[in-house]
């Protein structure tokens, strides 16, 4: 290590847990920005910069009140610790014999909100991308994302060519891949995407390739939706829950399936979710099956590799429009963070610290 | 047909659709009663003079609003028509030759709030209970509730020695038969019933056989809850919704499933379904299974054999205690009904026609 090796990071920790939507500045802030020291490096770890920062919705849950510790899938982040994320960072300094300095390293969620963070080399993927292919699609369409679409359309909703299938969120990065992976890859007879606007429902069906794509934000919802799924709904990926949730169980066929993937829609809700046609799942006998990548954490490289693949054969499509990259200081980061749940994001969204 | 063949019966008909609780009287009423002809008895029929009519939380659902015609799993009552129930009757007149008159019959929901009925013979089982059995545990604990609760439990929810299960409503015609198949049949390791009221829970504890009742009328219904599902919970069959079944999703194990029932809490409210607690769905990879009896109809009669061998073995206990025999004239049959929601009922509710 150099001597010019830094030894503390602006990064933003948890100043209190929000119960609606998190506050981005005030008294009530949910998050503030400190200078912390970095803990000196121990063997097997390394210094690095961070240069992307993922922002999904689950991370919401990471800062939630009313769920016990034990009943979440990763830890919660407790109040005063850096908040943490998925990120793409740049080793500065490495104490790893497998990693050296200026490698691009990926972590899906032991990053944090901060310039500069040390990790365990365990804990971290090298990332060297094919040519021509961004390195920020590891943590969208190549990434979590990705990878949460693929195992909920192939083995939670074990989706086939006869069936019919709806996603909604489906401009977003996990449910554009949904939309992508069920009608290029499993080539379903007919895939329908919900989503929030008149322009992100035309780039759901012309460049992403869904039959149909209904605007939930339109006076006509109900109407458009009923029109998109004559026939009723085999398979439902729910990336929203809420009022989308709800309008979709009348839309169910008969032993219909609904993957629930998330729930974006209520995360900063303080209220509960409600719903009118819970009956629908008894009387059209409907099953849902809630999931999380993180129990296919082994298959994960293979999955990766097929999508890659997929992306190189032309099958799936993947370009910049995939994506959507915010660059920002470290003072942005929450604020780009809150954009995803004003759904102005197409594909990923993605923090680009400079 | 003798000439006293009776040519007219009253009965109850379906004035108007509540969009909360039915009303009882008053000009919004939800029910008339009327005097209404009787059809001609045509071959393969049989008129019937009802002795006891099955009140189930289901029949809200045949007479609600927002729900299509074809995602009922039985059709609906019409405004004007005679509301359906499931009755036991004594055949008066008969054109079938299979059915003599005098002969105790019972038909599981072509029955209807009237004196007298005309049946087709095919719609019609013949009752002829085993020694020391009322004929009405057939509308009970043998009858649809029992047959729900079996499949429920044993195909549905397909429960193990190794399981625990929580079930609601569990003092209730369809509960309390899942607490003693769960735990008498099965031999669950444990049983946890909820229900409502001190005695109740006493009872489904005492004579039922649940390893634990939870009163979801106390104020410490949570805390008591968590403290009779310490260790978590395989499976819940949920007869209730609503906020109890909003409670039981934290109590559910990882990988854990629901057999959704009913939601006998919701039937007669305007309002949605809420559930603050959506978000365990996900991270506890839950399952809800939804699922009516009809699905198992060929199978039944085998079922209702191994339900009466189970009694006449004294595996499942079944007594007068085991129904709630309510007397009236047909005057009284729509509050009988009414009495369900209340909850007033130990075991089956069922209305004796006098």
């Amino acid at each position: 290590m150099s001597t010019t090796t830094p030894t503390s990071t602006r990064q933003w920790v948890l100043a209190r847990r929000p119960t609606g939507a998190p506050i981005l500045s005030g008294p009530s802030a949910t998050f503030s920005l400190v200078t912390a020291e970095l803990p000196p490096l121990a063997a097997g770890q390394v210094l690095c910069r961070v240069r992307y920062i993922s922002n999904d919705p689950g991370q919401r849950g990471f800062i939630g009140i009313g769920v016990a510790d034990d009943r979440m899938y990763v830890p919660p982040v407790h109040v005063g610790a850096a908040m943490r994320a998925g990120v793409i960072a740049e080793v500065v300094a490495s104490l790893a014999p497998s990693i050296a300095v200026g490698q691009l390293v990926m972590t899906l969620h032991l990053g944090q909100w901060a310039e500069l963070v040390v990790l365990d080399a365990a804990d971290c993927q090298p990332l060297a991308p094919p040519p021509g292919m961004a390195v920020t699609h590891f943590l969208g369409a190549l990434g979590a994302p990705g990878l949460t679409a693929y195992y909920g359309v192939v083995e939670v909703l074990k989706a086939r060519p006869q069936h019919t299938l709806v996603v909604s969120g489906a401009a977003g990065a996990t449910g554009g891949m949904v939309v992508q992976i069920a009608k290029r890859l499993v080539g379903c007879a007919r895939v329908v995407g919900i989503a929030g606007g008149a322009d992100k429902c035309a780039w759901v069906r012309d460049a992403l390739g869904a039959d149909a794509c209904v605007d939930y934000k339109s006076a006509s919802f109900l109407a458009d939706l009923a029109r998109a799924t004559d026939g009723y709904v085999d398979l439902y990926f729910d990336n929203v829950g809420g009022d989308v949730l709800d309008a979709m169980l009348p839309r169910m066929q008969k032993g219909g399936t609904v993957a629930v993937c998330g729930a974006i829609s209520t995360y900063n809700d303080a209220g509960p979710m409600k719903l009118k046609n819970w009956m629908e799942v008894v009387s059209m006998r409907l099953n849902f099956k809630g999931f999380i990548l993180l129990d296919y954490a082994e298959q994960i490289p293979s999955a990766i590799g097929e999508l890659v693949k997929a992306v190189q054969e032309g099958k799936v499509v993947l370009g910049d429009e995939h994506e959507t990259l915010v660059e920002t200081g470290i003072e942005g980061v929450p604020e780009t963070w809150m954009k995803l749940f004003e759904g102005v994001n197409r594909g990923k969204l993605i923090t680009k610290l400079v």
